[in-house]
């Protein structure tokens, strides 16, 4: 696909349908994401592709338990409808103190490459910097080593729904010229 | 561009052509970049268009003062030789204690569609959590209020070099199936 066309036909879906996603093109989606820019070039990711059942519903059950209250309207029940979920983990000494960032780098990129592939995704986060239980709990639940974090969760499959055309801010709303109040 | 080219083609270039970027080049890249996912959609980028060499030597400054130890390798004055730096700001409280993330996923938009266009860019902070004096010093710089933060800043320009190949993580040792351990 062309990149432009990628880019404007991402979108948030919640519903996929009951059609399984192969491991060549998680692969293929993983292989993108490793080319992402990091820190110092340090590539500190670690990518775990979940498919176990048993294992997204505890995924779901943890994520509705710290659903912050602003939030209710996503319950995370509908990754019970997502044939594979991709953790994005980093090796903090790997990060050089900038390990969100690059985990957030290299989860734009899978959610650009999972469209590209025809697969719809969703962002979410694993950790909370004021609530270290939320990444605590990733972690045991997915035997994630100390030296590495878990920082954003992808729910992946193929949409069952066409969302509405999305609207963006217009430019002149949201650029500036040499300072932030010149337009 | 097809999307997969423009992936493995970006690279960080820090040698820029004497060739300015065209306004709407800037303009499609920062449109591109509004499709960027963002918490509950809040969609809180607000981006700076920075060309004025005085504004930039400063920001050399700035830059150069707050690098630490173990990035002195990568002093800012290649900016210098950059016709332009987009400062990738959020609005807090459209960002839903996510501004970091926001900011990042619009960032990694913008050095890809950057790339699509024939340029290249490097992805640099404008923040560091245990110093808030740097965000201080851009926000003074750049007349930012004090609703928005400044979270990242890219130089642009055409590549005056072509970097080598970039040199990947194989997937077998960043990728593991259910839990960490499991390959």
């Amino acid at each position: 696909m062309q990149f432009d066309d990628v880019v404007k036909e991402r979108r948030t879906v919640r519903e996929f349908l009951d059609k399984p996603v192969p491991e060549r093109v998680i692969e293929e989606i993983l292989s993108l994401a490793g080319n992402a820019p990091s820190s110092m070039n340090g590539q500190p990711w670690h990518f775990i592709v979940v498919r176990n059942r048993d294992t997204l519903e505890k995924l779901i059950g943890l994520k509705n338990y710290f659903c912050p209250p602003e939030k209710q309207e996503f319950q995370a029940d509908f990754i019970r409808r997502a044939p594979v979920v991709i953790f994005v983990c980093v090796n903090r000494e790997k990060s050089f103190d900038r390990g969100v960032e690059n985990a957030v780098l290299a989860t734009a990129y899978i959610l650009l490459a999972a469209c590209s592939r025809g697969l719809s995704g969703v962002y979410m986060s694993a950790y909370r910097s004021n609530a270290p239980e939320i990444a605590q709990s990733f972690r045991e639940l997915l035997e994630i080593p100390a030296d590495f974090d878990p920082v954003t969760l992808i729910p992946l499959g193929y949409p069952a729904v066409e969302p509405p055309a999305k609207s963006t801010t217009p430019l002149e709303e949201m650029v500036s010229h040499e300072a932030f109040s010149k337009k």
